[in-house]
């Protein structure tokens, strides 16, 4: 026992001169350390407690300052041939894109008002064309939701493309400088890994990449939150799905965007969990909105707002199959708004309802802070 | 008495058989004649109390289809050099017309945000940019306004009109094809002159010229109320103040253009009796539109919404020699609005603006009804 003991206290340099063991020094010693131990304990415990508080905090105040829910606007792709010049092709869609972000739009669906069904092949000519229109304009919004550090990777040169260098920016908040601050960056998976623990690194628009732990597809485009404590030389950060900034922090990060081969298919393909809870269908020939603003829920999640081509909303129900029961757009929208009562231009066109429309629901839909359900 | 009694009955042939006189009978039918002259006179009468209940019907009906407020939106003319080619500029002044229509303005001030004063002649080169952009945007607005048939009589080939044809029509009510039936028409004045009377023919878009009495120099055009008797052969009308359709049928007629050399001007040199009486300026740092919506007055005689260029009105406030002791924009306008509260983009472009914020104020300021303050 001495021997251990001894062994015990020469490991313990500090006690080493004490030739002769002071038991009530010891005692008083192991108490300091048991109060010690205990002390660091009740830290460690009122630390916990302090990290879990900050996290609920944290999650209270992302719940209070995040917006959950959601708006999609829906459009036909055949309004660009009614644009003049291929550049005014491309103009058209960056009018929609700007209105779009604008309004916080988070999903834009470009549907095909025409809805020929593939079997058709007399019309395939005209259906190309309808094809390129759907393409060309989900091309070029995407192209301009995209950051622009990141384009050069993600937008090889395209004829669709030609005119976009003409087009007005979205100037959003997730197209950040190099010298901007924030917290959420969006970036692609670059081809470096880290030699040993696996891991990869992002271009996020700043002079260093950011290190992940997950390892991803590189030209993967990927949303990252950056660390907090970025002390060590290395940036570090993790990814996080794209609607983690507006979920969480309130902030407008762009639109998806998806294609829809009829009006119908805007509706049942949707995206979301428990598709779209609130739809507005719009029309000169609708309810003056004025009456019925006031009878618009503030409390849905996800709201679908539809705009028509040359002829309106009602030559989209016509051509499409799965609506052929269909007489008033009121059987498809819960409701179907004129939102410019008394226009003096006797038509208003798509890309220009689209931004009257957006403001004169505005005050109803789009509350920042506006109660979550979830 | 006799001879004088014979001599009436003479002049009566009707009397001239009866050899004898019945004066009962005559008596019976002096009352007929009395009776029936007093008949007519009461005819009269009521013929002329309906005429003049028509006319009073009428003014009161055109008091209350009328509308008797103005809506004036300013702009300045350097945000031309904001477009990256000559076609997008003139586009860029087709969207402002377009915007100013939808929302039936009824006058279009362009105005130099600079305000940089004559005598500075380092800056004539910039100067002379700045006059170009103002003249061209009144030329365009101008041109956009006339109706079709009118334009090759109006607007000689310049090269400010080179693009004009990519331009979207303003499709206002005024615009009237040949097939379209209207109490009034745009016209402009011909060089036939009616050969004895006088009065001119008008060329208002039919095919037969319309005859006014009036003697006009030809080449002015002119507002032309149809007469609603067109039984005769020639079409007849007269001329009538341009404000005379919307005054009275609370038609949307056009815009007027006027420009204006600083914003100080804008307001100084309005063109309405007593001046605008309601003036709002826009600013993404304006009042929160929602919070200030209510205590819009609606009794406004002539509303003046002021936009400003990419540096917003503050710019065209510190170059204004008139406003060298104004501080805030809220010293010059009653209410300086946002008009788009939580945008998602962090600049909103002035032509996106103007359909924003007319959206947005279209319910408290432009109801077709509101009551007359004359
Ligand atoms: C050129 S307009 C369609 C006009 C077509 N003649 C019609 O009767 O519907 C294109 C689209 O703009 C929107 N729009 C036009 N005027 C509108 C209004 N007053 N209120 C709401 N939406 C409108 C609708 O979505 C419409 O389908
Ligand atoms: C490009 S913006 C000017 C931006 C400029 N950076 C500023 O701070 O004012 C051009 C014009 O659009 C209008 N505008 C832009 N955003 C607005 C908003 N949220 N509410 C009202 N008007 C707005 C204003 O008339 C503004 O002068």
């Amino acid at each position: 026992m001495g021997k251990v003991k001894n062994n015990e206290t020469k490991s313990t340099t500090s006690l080493v001169p004490q030739l002769k063991v002071d038991w009530r020094e010891l005692r008083r010693q192991k108490q300091k350390w048991k109060k010690e131990k205990e002390d660091k304990k009740a830290l460690k415990q009122v630390k916990e407690e302090e990290k879990k508080k900050v996290e609920e905090d944290n999650k209270k105040k992302e719940e209070s300052e995040g917006i959950h829910y959601t708006i999609s606007v829906a459009v036909p792709g055949s309004i660009l041939n009614n644009a003049q010049s291929p550049e005014l092709r491309s103009y058209l869609i960056g009018q929609i894109a700007r209105a779009c972000v604008i309004f916080n739009c988070d999903e834009i669906v470009i549907y095909d008002e025409y809805a020929i069904p593939e079997s058709l092949n007399d019309e395939a000519l005209r259906r190309d064309n309808r094809r390129r229109c759907l393409a060309q304009m989900a091309k070029v919004l995407q192209y301009l939701e995209c950051p622009q550090y990141l384009r050069k990777h993600l937008f090889p040169l395209h004829e669709d493309l030609q005119y976009a260098g003409l087009l007005n920016p979205l100037d959003t908040g997730h197209h950040l400088k190099e010298s901007d601050e924030s917290r959420f960056r969006e970036g692609i998976v670059t081809n470096s890994v880290h030699p040993d623990k696996g891991g990869c690194y992002i271009n996020v628009g700043l002079k260093k990449d950011v290190f992940i732990k997950e390892s991803l597809t590189p030209g993967l485009r990927v949303t990252i939150e950056l660390d907090t404590d970025q002390s060590s030389k290395k940036l570090k950060g993790k990814p996080i799905p794209p609607s983690g900034p507006k979920d969480r922090a309130g902030l407008y990060w762009g639109y998806s965007v998806r294609l829809a081969s009829s009006l119908s298919d805007v509706i049942a393909e949707c995206p979301y969990d428990g598709g779209y809870d609130l739809t507005i269908g719009t029309s000169e020939r609708g309810d003056n909105v004025d009456e019925k603003i006031d009878s618009l829920p503030d409390n849905f999640k996800h709201c679908l707002i539809v705009f028509g081509g040359l002829k309106g909303i009602e030559a989209a129900i016509d051509a499409d199959t799965k609506y052929s029961n269909i007489g008033d757009p009121r059987d498809i929208f819960q409701f179907y708004l004129n939102t410019c009562p008394n226009q003096g231009s006797n038509t208003i066109r798509t890309e220009e309802a689209i931004l009257v429309s957006l403001a004169a629901l505005r005050p109803k839909l789009m509350k920042p802070n506006k109660k979550s359900l979830t």
